[in-house]
């Protein structure tokens, strides 16, 4: 018997409570969801997903084995100093094709011109405003762990010349792979279109400044479907004023919900998607975690183990 | 040396001028463009797109060995009775990327709803619209030539489920291809979203009417690259207009360019693009070109050769 706590909120908590013991019977495991009200000390792993009512003393959990977050991203628990257990991301088929799904879509979305189309139903008949073939359209991503790798494969084949960078050196087909902060510049120079997918950490915080969006070339396109605080929001709004940056479409954000009054939400050079680019799916989420416990149950090294120091 | 007539308009021909010498010179054919005052009987091919000045009396051409259209659809020139030499239609890996990426981009845009976000930059956080997985997505192609097949490939690859149709029985990867009247109904009952590439001939003419659209689930969406008459325009707009059909993306229309009173264009459930979906590109059109030109000069068949029964 594996006893499980799930620290999320009541909503989450209810997507998972037959899930879960399901995808670990499918795995022979036999699971118990435990209440809040057990004893901390028979905690087997704790399932996370922050929120307003989520404890974040992990103290009491003395024989928990993992604690296994329902999000990609683990900035707001990665240094909790009461965290001392193994913590892992979630890292899930679902999570990755949505996102994949989300980037390409935007990819052309701002490829083709949607939005002049979009809103330009006038009776004007614009043939000369015809894109250039993806092959001529360069795309940079920064991030190139499960999802940035996933996107870049996709616009690659969609035939788009693309630009990878991360912390440390990668090597990824299709795709100039570059690192470190003479790789950041040449990476923003040749972006045309940029995708942030980068861990959010001390080190990533506010990455697209004032200095970086200068480095892109003029009437670049941004997508954020990482985290806020990659940029400074106040930058790109300059940068957008001054018709620098050409657009940018933003789905995560330093403070969400987005505030009404922010004026990420009017500016013409703005799109405002709602944190929706990837949403960790219950029934395949369900599944990758049963897989990481049933496997650490028979001796398998936890899958997705975040590093502390490098915050990921 | 070979004689090439080009019969289209000054702008086209101003383009391929210096290209398609320049592509054919590439494969060791010393052609030359003619003059139209040159004798007809001295052409060996003639490049053709169809225009307000373009002639259509093909019979003073004696010595013509083909008509090479520029365009993947012939149905303009198909039917005339003096074109008596071999006809080849265009097909081109920029027409193809084009096409993939348009049809790619729109099915993307409609799956992932993206019309709310870019009409909707209210202030408020919309997050309970996030769309299904691509891989709960149904989309039926009608037509299985180059383009479609091309299509197909890439929307499978994206995860979407696929139906394809054409007039005679394919098999093709990733793709459950039907065939026929019953086989059309059952692409069309499928289909969550309708990609319409199929050639304009008799047959297909109005194939998108009011029957057709009664078999398409509620809320489905149309994408039409292909050509305006396969769809009955009064037949979509009473569809749209009772909310059977959930939006219509139209690319070519019977009537090009289409009328500024036509009610496509002022319909909300309606989004007009200006014939962009695939433009010829000359720079890839011309090596498309010449290498038919020169290899029916060393002996080997005709590419992309026009079936007249068929009408394409």
């Amino acid at each position: 018997m594996v006893d499980i706590l799930f620290l999320a909120d009541r909503a989450t908590r209810a997507a998972y409570a037959d899930l879960l013991p399901a995808a670990l019977a499918g795995l022979g495991i036999d699971a118990r969801i435990m209440a809040r009200t057990d004893a901390p000390r028979q905690v087997d792993y704790i399932i996370y997903a922050p929120g307003d009512d989520t404890p974040d003393d992990f103290t009491p959990f003395t024989s928990c084995k993992a604690v296994l977050g329902l999000w990609a991203g683990v900035e707001q628990i990665v240094g909790n100093p009461t965290l001392t257990m193994p913590l892992c991301r979630m890292v899930d088929a679902g999570l990755t094709e949505g996102m994949v799904e989300w980037v390409t879509g935007h990819v052309l979305r701002h490829h083709l011109g949607l939005d002049l189309h979009i809103h330009g139903q006038d009776g004007v008949w614009r043939q000369d405003v015809a894109p250039p073939l993806a092959r001529d359209r360069h795309v940079t991503i920064l991030g190139l762990g499960a999802l940035g790798a996933a996107c870049g494969a996709m616009l690659a084949h969609l035939g788009f010349p693309l630009t990878g960078w991360s912390r440390s050196q990668k090597a990824l087909p299709n795709m100039t792979c570059l690192a470190g902060a003479d790789g950041l510049i040449e990476a923003l120079r040749g972006a045309d279109i940029l995708v942030l997918l980068l861990p959010l950490t001390p080190r990533t915080r506010h990455v697209i400044d004032a200095g970086a969006l200068a480095e892109l070339p003029k009437g670049a396109v941004i997508l954020n479907p990482g985290r806020g605080a990659l940029i400074e929001d106040a930058a790109l709004l300059t940068a957008l004023d001054r018709g620098h940056i050409g657009h940018a479409t933003l789905d995560t954000f330093a403070t969400e919900p987005l505030p009404a009054a922010h004026p990420f939400w009017a500016h013409p050079g703005v799109t405002v998607t709602p944190h929706i680019a990837s949403t960790t799916r219950p029934d395949t989420a369900a599944r990758a975690i049963a897989r990481n416990i049933a496997g650490h149950e028979s001796g398998a090294p936890l899958e997705n183990l975040v590093n502390r120091d490098r915050g990921y």
